[in-house]
């Protein structure tokens, strides 16, 4: 089932180049920081989890060229690294999570020699990788229970095994539901502008033998209306402590529309999109792309030169919307601030 | 304020070739009844007012090289020829209204000599296209009233001077509100997967000097929950007797978004888009297209080989969800099954 999306090479951070699918598999090595936060910001590699996983190998890589001796050099490279890579994009807070678990663990152990530290770094690096993996499996378990035989399922942009390590948040709990015998059926939206459903979630679903039938994200209400939809499940980049979600633009709108239609929507993320510093969705910052991205395909203009765009890249879903938020942990439901702090920080 | 979207030339069916704008405005002329089918087909021509007027012209062209000396030949070949036109497109309810007022005409006229049965039709023809434009405009000042200065406008597809003879539907309303000297914006949706939202609608707003800005589909939503919309307006390409509308893809998502933040939302038509022979929106044929329009981009592949695709080219917004309906006769409003009798059969 898995796709290989990011994997440290010992010299590098090995990403398949997403802008070239589903035209090409393309693999490309990012050597140094520079490469790296570029590939983030071009979306080569996206997705929340990814982006987490990609910040802690960002890490390793500003520390390839590191000279000193001093371990408090060491720390202060590790910092200014964090910093550079923290301004690549805004919205997905497990980016900013993994950056600031390194750091951290930088500034703890700035009495250890270089080497260990290090090592250390390297360690913990991989460790968000690898917790990446059993996560994911351990969200498509707790959600494929969701998933019933023939049923109609939903999904927006890209939540897959390309947004991750290796096997996904929404999509993983359709892999999982698959691994456990079940028969459905997958409408994925194409995501405009930058097409991540049907370039991205239509090659994946299909080369995992899953019945998957793409339309333009303007259809997703006819097809509630007319085919019958049973269930929502979409990504997440960021999650604030009322539930209150970032994800890919067009996940609200399909948020309003399964209300309208009764159909449960599901929300599919780790711990690490969980940012419990803030209150409701209104204090997540949203990033505005460039209007190229919708006035034109490839170099051919699609709209009248100089027209007015407003582009951004993400929406907020209130939870109030949500059936629930498939965790590895569990499916959180509402009231979700008691339940999200007692799922995640084991408090109540 | 016109374009010149649709004339006839003594000759020909002139049309603005659609698929070419906004990069070109090219002219072409269509010399045969072929020649127009597939330019309807193509949506060179399209938008439900003009398809009307383009199949009473292409009656005209049908009756060029009838070389018959009977009347009857000649009311035969304007019904095949209307039999023809009218497997072109199914869903815009004005092209199979113009076929059958040219149609009754014809044999209403079968005891007229032929010259004099031609020029019959010859004015007809004429007199749809004339009173387009006269419709448009009236359209245009009744749902002007709605506009207030300062407002925020959405609108979906292309219902413009591009969708009619010339000034539009739901643009045409403001191109009136414009012309009574009110100020406000209008956020364009691009309408996948044909863009006559950010081809034809940017184009034509801008040409007429409207503060536009163009978003994706999916991006609605979230402009009415973070940006405010104050009202919408989109064409119809059939209206029920119980005022259910089939429009471009993506306007019942629209109108399900509108009702949840509380957005008025009006659909503009004219009474030949009506279809009173039937009783509700379920008995609207809904044209589904071919799945290449969605996959690619021109010969861009933007979809893995051989992905199944929905691809309706509209849906049906129950009128439910409407505040009502702008027409040449005034803006009809609910309880829409007397209304809309009351208002185009003055029957109540």
């Amino acid at each position: 089932m898995a796709v290989q999306t990011i994997r440290w090479t010992g010299n590098a951070v090995r990403i398949i180049d997403q802008t070239r699918l589903p035209n090409k598999l393309v693999y490309i090595n990012c050597r140094d920081v520079d490469t790296l936060w570029h590939a983030i910001k071009e979306l080569k590699v996206r997705g929340a989890p990814a982006l987490g996983v990609a910040a802690a190998y960002g890490v390793l890589l500003g520390l390839k060229d590191f000279k000193g001796s001093s371990s408090a050099q060491l720390v202060g490279r590790v910092c200014e690294v964090c910093d550079y890579i923290g301004k690549s994009r805004p919205t997905a807070v497990n980016l900013f999570n993994s950056l600031s678990q390194m750091q951290a663990l930088a500034l703890n152990n700035v009495d250890k020699p270089v080497a260990i530290l290090k090592a250390v770094l390297w360690a913990e690096a991989n460790a968000i990788y690898e917790e990446d993996r059993a996560v994911c499996r351990a969200m498509g378990k707790h959600g494929a229970t969701l998933i019933k035989n023939g049923m109609t399922v939903m999904t927006v942009c890209n939540a897959g095994g390309l947004a991750t390590a290796d096997y996904g948040t929404a999509l993983g709990v359709m892999y999982a539901a698959k691994e456990a015998g079940k028969k459905f059926k997958v409408y994925a939206l194409e995501t405009r502008p930058l097409l991540q459903g049907a370039r991205l979630t239509a090659w994946e679903l299909m080369k995992n033998k899953i019945d998957v039938t793409l339309i333009c994200d303007n259809m997703a209400a006819t097809v509630m209306k007319t085919k019958g939809v049973d269930i929502i499940f979409t990504g997440a980049d960021r999650i604030a402590s009322n539930g209150d979600a970032a994800n890919k633009i067009g996940t609200y709108m399909l948020a309003v529309l399964a209300q309208h239609h009764g159909v449960p929507f599901y929300v599919v993320a780790p711990k690490t999109t969980f940012d419990l510093k803030i209150k409701t969705g209104k204090e997540i910052p949203i990033e505005e792309r460039k209007p190229e991205e919708v006035t034109s395909f490839g170099l051919r203009p699609t709209a009248p030169k100089g027209v007015k765009v407003f582009n951004p890249a993400f929406d907020v879903t209130p939870s109030g919307l949500m059936s629930g938020i498939v965790t590895e942990y569990g499916i959180i439901r509402a009231p979700y601030v008691k339940n999200i702090h007692k799922v995640l920080l084991y408090d109540a």
